[in-house]
């Protein structure tokens, strides 16, 4: 039974092929490959933007889809994950894609069904569709090859997925990873380049990787204010100039705390191909485990 | 790019033809018209009626709908309603569908995408599928013609986003309007004749309009009580006797406040035909606008 | 009008077309025998497998589903269950499936509809879907006849509406209860025999039904705690021993207090079987009285 639960669950080869399916679906309508198919999302955390996009993908290839809200369901009146897990599979599907608060769960949940556990982020852990999405986009950007291209990953790095699996992913193409963040925001030991100064690595870079500050999963406030943050760290025009920088944010995007209005706007911000890309991938990452689960 | 933020994006031949339609598509199982479509309904404001009207009549037409629920979205994470939008539009959709509680909120997301934008319901300021439903109730009791009918519309008029539209729509087709209603529940400067008796008009006019009164839309309670106002307002089957009079409500009904339950058992009140009638009238606008759209 | 209210509303010779329909789902992808129909979920209490095993049911037999979330809703602008009910039924469904924590509220909609309605559960009162699930798992089991098999129906089952719905039910085909309860859990009066002392019948029963301590429905604790209910009445392996009996519960189920760890791994644990046949029952009985309305 194959999952995504991280992007070491894909081979190199297997993410070549998913690619060039994801980019024949931005072309063309896509054959309804999944017709007959059910899939459930299970979303112990709220989301706009990962449900719609990985319902969006399955309903375009003609599936099935329930949503499940977990917030207000059975888990409250005392069933554990996995029994959660192993009733929803016992009703059939083909897949069960899972957000949850904390890291470990969907490969938890994996380990007792026999369909495709799709991760769709997992606390700090992994978000593996939004790293193959955006090394989807910065390959589309590059046009294909990026064996020594230089990625500047900014901000809240330690607790972030989407960090986390793209530092997984990216090298494994070839990428160079450098981390810009103040000390509390860096990983306690990292195989990365490191600095907390933005200015250092800008001249150096060939993209750059703005993330959202999680202020939802810190306990206490880490920096006097976003206002602060922002003064060192947000990707403003002032700063990038007229360099030749691809500008990358899984969202939302914190206006003017992230990345400036002006750089927005800015054509090198590529946030909005990021989320028309994110579908295709989604579809492509569907199609592939379904089909090969049979 | 088409969309429907005010009954004034349609002709009064747009409206005619899709008119035709809806009456078609109450007469007969609907063709597939919207197969392959994407739409998304993205309700800031609770709704039960209007969301599940909208999403049946695209569900007859075959299109793929995602509900977001935005209470519980990215908006709290800081993300503007412009930012929500052109993310939800990057993911490719054909329509999507706002409620808001801000008047003038679909129109702004309407600048900021390419998809077609149709307005459920913002603020006190228009719900145009609602007025175009009961425009359609109107015409197809009246077999036809409506120029010089004319029609009461009672209740809290200076709060309701349906009377507005309704002030908009109904005079293009040659229908009088007559506003009854306590002082404060007028618009402070209105082109119709007003009352705040509800007697005195009811012998000249051919339909009645009760509207709910917007509790939830006002700081201070602004009558002693509902049942107060249900003396004055209410539409009772001894205020309104034998007369010829076509009733309507664009619902939730107030048992007793806006409406006496011998009234709703009347065949003269046609409540539930408008629900009908609207699953059919919003198939029609759906299909008007995403097939112009291209 | 057809209805599932309770199980009375099904013939026996009905019910056994109904599972074998069922039997034939489950072994084969059903036919699209639903295409182009509405079916609404209108949920007043929570639920997730309930909710989403009569959703996945819909959809595999090609139907539309709209999922209301009434908790939510015009019920809390003041409208009426029935003019909830009524606005619904004029949108044009073919079935209503609803859930209410109040008995009656099913029957009371059923009135006023011209579509099937299928209580999902209301109140302690029914939960005839659970029963019919419960039924052809247990004649499934036993190759068909189970006239003079034994069950022991143990737990709270004064306010379980699914022990109430088998008591109508499994005597219909033959079966003798028992219930096993603390004197507290059990009905005032009974045509059944009752016991306090599960070990006491464990030896005369082919099947036994543990049911979930309804820890909601209770205004005061009703025992010391959970784990002195366990100490009585929780289906162990230590009190099970090697007796060839079938074990059910309709979830979810309370780890070591409704059955112990080591009985829900055991093969006669049938737990995740009764859910995988609920789909297949359900989309039986959806079929059934869908297309009995025509």
């Amino acid at each position: 039974m194959r999952h995504l639960i991280t992007t070491d669950d894909l081979t190199k080869e297997e993410i070549e092929t998913l690619f060039a399916d994801a980019e024949s679906f931005l072309k063309t309508p896509p054959p309804k490959l999944l017709q007959n198919r059910l899939i459930i999302t299970l979303f112990f955390e709220n989301s706009t933007r990962t449900r719609s996009s990985f319902e969006i993908a399955a309903k375009r290839l003609g599936a099935d889809v329930v949503h499940l809200d977990v917030a207000k369901s059975s888990t409250k009146k005392g069933e554990t994950l996995y029994d959660t897990a192993a009733n929803l599979n016992a009703m059939g599907p083909d897949a069960i894609i899972v957000r949850h608060a904390q890291s470990g769960t969907p490969y938890q949940i994996s380990r007792h069904v026999d369909c495709a556990i799709f991760n769709a982020g997992d606390g700090a852990h992994a978000h593996p569709s939004q790293a193959l999405l955006d090394l989807f986009t910065i390959r589309k950007h590059f046009g294909g090859d990026i064996a020594g291209k230089r990625i500047a990953i900014v901000g809240d790095i330690k607790n972030s997925r989407v960090a986390n699996s793209n530092m997984r992913l990216l090298p494994r193409f070839g990428m160079e990873i450098v981390l810009v963040a103040p000390p509390h925001f860096l990983p306690t030991a990292t195989p990365f380049a490191t600095t907390t100064r933005l200015e250092e690595v800008l001249d150096e870079v060939d993209v750059v990787m703005s993330l959202r500050t999680q202020t939802e999963r810190h306990a206490h406030p880490i920096y006097a204010s976003l206002k602060d943050y922002a003064g060192d760290y947000c990707i403003t025009k002032e700063r990038i100039g007229e360099r030749n920088i691809l500008l990358l944010h899984p969202g939302p995007v914190h206006r003017n705390i992230d990345i400036d209005d002006a750089m927005l706007a800015d054509p090198r911000c590529k946030v909005l191909e990021q989320v028309r890309n994110g579908v295709a991938v989604r579809m492509a990452a569907l199609k592939k485990l379904i089909l090969a689960n049979g």
